[in-house]
């Protein structure tokens, strides 16, 4: 594909810099965030300004559009990939390189003296506009917010901002009702002293409410806002979803419930000036709670003496630790996607060797076999389907141009995962379909004994998860090896298949500690440029060890694996493996055998249970 | 020893708060940190304000004193201790427990509306400063630096400050002239674009100059601070210090030297004058560099537009990594030293026999072994020699009304070291003379393991200390045990014996990246409360290692122990060992009975020497 010609779109924009319809002076550079209002990781596409303007469609990245210059700054995964779709008034500025300035330096270098700078407060994260203000004033410069976003205006063929239908989720689901949540919240609010809290993270709404929509792709998520009071419920949603008979029952909105639980429907645009109604009624204590990455326009608008930032809201954490009816869809939702995980490994087996395998063809293979799985509702992400080497592009999707065979004599690396109305699933498998190399057994094996370190630990109740960070590279530092991406994340239940605020990473220092009913990915890996990647992941659930002894009585966890996909015996050099972690692999494999055998077998299919059974045979 | 009986101090403390005297608006409380005006972990006694005012002689707590309360906040090490020392007078307010409110909520609850809250500008560090500031401030007070200490003026028996003579240390010692360091350190401020650089902290100062001091206890610095400039170099010393010919000599005072290593002397106290003209003389784009932990005082004098704080000063990084006549000095300092214990050693294994040892007395035949070896300065921190239950106090310091006796049936623990002029010690070493029973070893060999999960840990040129904290409490966490402290701190050179900005600990984030040349301890434990403490610690240094890959070339790291004394194999449940965990310890005993046994000859140490011998025999 060409680059994406946008002469024309910068020069329109820079009009819009000057344009006193849109400003009171003129601007000297404009920042484009690649975020919505919500801090979604996946965005919808009438939010993909950035992407619109520059031709980048990468996940992350900045354009940053002064008078002379257009700039976009962005990590390693996407130095090709910028350069190859921006045309020329472009300049990739590579993230992590020394000689890349920052953006505020990079500004300053550029700028006139006593410059304006622009950015959509709606898009641009309070603490992000903190950072950027600070650096701008403090060389004569100023961040200004620029209330109407200045692309929308040339950007002629945007897409309406979707509006799902909802999904009604039930006490069989959530294992709890909203209201409970709710009232849960309250006390957590009573206890710091706060009369309200603003909901802007798009899962935390949907978590709140049991409900689920459809309107990002990947992420059963609706747009919406929502402020909790100690006696009030407002809603901001927009479209006739509320008009859904199943939905009104199930907020109540017609019946005369409780005055407590009454939920007042608002527009969705309507958020600021009902969270200004909110904060000009504020007594002389009262605090209003809203998470620091909240957009600045929310932010702003609740004095700083009312104020209360949290890095990790409420009902992040209270989402985070899954309850018991959560936990138990979250293993049905892994059982059923072993099944289809079986049915597509048996019949890679028998076709790759006819060579009419392609990276595409396996992943539409993957999730036809899911949707034939009860209460699939779509893919958690988009298929990593990667043969040789293009498994070392961590964050590659197969395309018509990239798209390779599967054959005897490559790696082959599967990540893939759904969403189920009980639970979202989340699994990478490294396999061989004709003899693997003993290099590539080696490093599968350290990237195995990794993967083992961190699934067996015992640690003490409230470690963070990035104290176990290293113990997955371990095997691989030894021999000099390691990999650039962090260990785990936090995973929902049939919510997005990332979430904060647990995980596993050298790269955080402000996660919040694993307890037991806390999920996460267990997925180190090794990629070898050119050549390979491997990767072993399982979602697995965090829960309470019993050892010998109980220090301070404060307890221990440990991880069980939810994922039950045969790990494949023929990629590991068994004479690495310690007799402990033999076992462990032979336990694995006998837990697959006889959870996701019983259920092969309760769904007839054989084939995939002879697959299985083979699979999972004792590594002698 | 009763409380020290605190009324009338706080009669006359409360005084001062509205003596108009000291403070032009009355304050409704006072903050007394720990401190001294140089960050200080040691503080000279003419610094004690804190235990001046309340008693309580711990290193880490703060005071505050408002009109009717008074109250300290320290860390679980000192609860017992702090409750003991202080009177009715106070409330301790124990950090950590989840029911203590923090200093700012603790104000907030206690201060009268709109109330000035005063602290000496020169002992609280900028960062904290504010920190508190902002906490006061949304609350509708204000927190207001009082330049006068308001405690020195009816402290009518405080000492001086110390002015000890100075120690100038040959190239021999420093492998680098101080010219050459501020040709490095200039060098540095151009690439950043700095005029003029701030220090502040003592052992900065000391290594900077290649001079020593004994202004504090253990601590080989003096008080001073230095501005350095592009071409000037302005060092703030009290006393004839600088009368010194030999001082004189190496700084060059008299010589006609380059105009850009002429040093200017200054009275110590002129600080905050020479800097506020400094700063009057800044051009617009004039740049001055402090550390963020630096006081107020001097921080704030900095106008905002020109200061640019560093959490790791350049120097401090500097000194961090030891060029090759500092490792050489530290390699030899430690032979030196385990001379020392090995003599200890085998006079504790013939005297304890006899019930005549106790703590007290094992740590003076110490320091009299040590103070044997050429070079020798002091100690580099009281010595904790604790036996039984008193091993499980961290921070152990045995006092005549403590002293036990050491025995057959208990464990002893000694931590302690030595500062020479050629280097600084610090090693634990934790031995039974009778028959340990197999609970004692079992979670001795724990502990060791983790000692050798650090020491032999091969890890990328990049990592940060903490990433490696997890591997000496992997097998503790696996039988449900854990120690409560960090596993290593930075050593300096003849200098602090904690020092910044590398570590091992699980608290940090911000630590620098390990790099070869580094020196760090090695110091995991266990701790039965009322019974034992266990804690085996080395000095490593971080040398490269050449695995069999090298990743991206990035290059691995790895650890050298730099102490030589023997780990009492007696206390090793050596089933428990790997054979590479058993292999590390016949490796490491070895090298103990190589480099040590031929100190010992050639110091002519026969019963030291067999007693060296005999203690490194191979574990079979």
């Amino acid at each position: 594909m060409p680059p994406k010609i946008t002469t024309e779109l910068l020069r329109q924009l820079r009009q819009a810099m000057k344009n006193s319809k849109y400003i009171t002076e003129p601007i000297q550079a404009y920042i484009v965030p690649s975020g919505d209002a919500h801090q979604s990781e996946y965005i919808a596409p009438c939010d993909c300004r950035r992407e619109f303007i520059s031709g980048f469609t990468g996940s992350a990245g900045t354009a940053i559009i002064t008078e002379k210059h257009a700039a976009i700054w962005t990590d390693g995964r996407y130095f090709l990939q910028a350069a190859q779709q921006m045309d020329k008034n472009w300049t990739l500025m590579k993230m992590g390189l020394k000689e890349t300035p920052t953006q505020e330096d990079w500004l300053l270098s550029v700028l006139p003296e006593g410059s304006k700078v622009g950015v959509d407060p709606w898009i641009i994260p309070a603490d992000q506009w903190k950072h950027m203000s600070k650096a701008l004033t403090s060389a004569g410069h100023s961040l200004v917010p620029v209330q109407e976003n200045l692309i929308d205006p040339f950007w002629t063929d945007r897409s309406a901002r979707p509006s799902s239908p909802l999904i009604v989720l039930g006490l069989n689901y959530t294992g709890m009702t909203w209201q409970d949540k709710i009232t849960s919240l309250r006390t957590k609010m009573a206890d710091r002293k706060i009369t309200w809290f603003v909901i802007t993270a798009l899962d935390e709404i949907a978590w709140l409410f049991n409900l689920r929509g459809a309107d990002i792709e990947y992420n059963p998520v609706f747009f919406a806002y929502a402020i909790i009071g100690r006696s009030s419920i407002r809603l901001f949603i927009n479209g006739d979803r509320m008009a859904d008979p199943a939905v009104k029952e199930h907020l109540q909105l017609n019946s005369s419930s409780k005055p407590e639980f009454e939920v007042q429907v608002l527009p969705y645009e309507s958020i600021l000036t009902e969270l200004q109604g909110v904060c000009g009624g504020l007594g002389p204590k009262e605090k209003v709670w809203i998470s620091d990455k909240a957009s600045f326009a929310l932010t702003e608008t609740i004095p700083k003496i009312h104020r209360s930032l949290t890095p990790s809201t409420p009902i992040c954490l209270a989402k985070a630790v899954k309850n018991a009816t959560e936990i138990e869809g979250m293993r049905r939702a892994h059982i059923k996607d072993a099944v289809a995980l079986c049915e597509l490994f048996a019949w890679l087996d028998k076709e790759v060797p006819k060579g009419t395998v392609t990276e595409i063809s396996s992943a539409d293979k993957a999730e036809e076999f899911r949707r034939q799985q009860k209460d699939f509702v779509d893919l958690s992400f988009p298929t990593i389907s990667a043969v040789g080497p293009n498994g070392a592009i961590i964050h590659y999707r197969p395309l018509p141009e990239t798209n390779r065979t599967l054959s005897l004599n490559e790696l082959y690396l599967i990540d893939s995962g759904a969403q189920f109305k009980d639970g979202t699933t989340d699994v990478t498998r490294t396999v061989h379909f004709g003899t693997p190399t003993a290099y590539e057994k080696e490093c599968f094996t350290y990237v195995l004994k990794g993967h083992i370190a961190v699934s067996a630990a015992v640690f003490p109740n409230g470690t963070k998860g990035h104290l176990l960070d290293s113990f997955a590279r371990s095997a691989l530092w030894e021999s000099g090896l390691d990999y650039l991406h962090g260990t785990g994340h936090g995973v929902g239940c049939f919510l997005n298949v990332h979430e904060g605020p647990c995980g596993i990473s050298y790269k955080t220092f402000a996660d919040e500690p694993l307890e037991a009913g806390m999920i996460v990915s267990d997925e180190p890996g090794f990629y070898e440029d050119r050549s390979f990647g491997i990767r072993i992941e399982n979602v697995v659930l965090v829960v309470p060890a019993k050892p010998k002894y109980n220090y301070r009585n404060r307890g221990s966890l440990t991880f069980e694996p939810l994922t039950l996909v045969p790990i494949q015996v023929k990629m590991m050099n068994t004479d690495m493996l310690t007799q402990k972690e033999r076992d462990w692999v032979d336990e694995y494999h006998k837990q697959c055998r006889e959870v996701v055998g019983a259920e092969l077998e309760r769904q007839g299919r054989h084939a995939a249970l002879q697959w299985l059974i083979r699979e999972t045979q004792p590594i002698a």
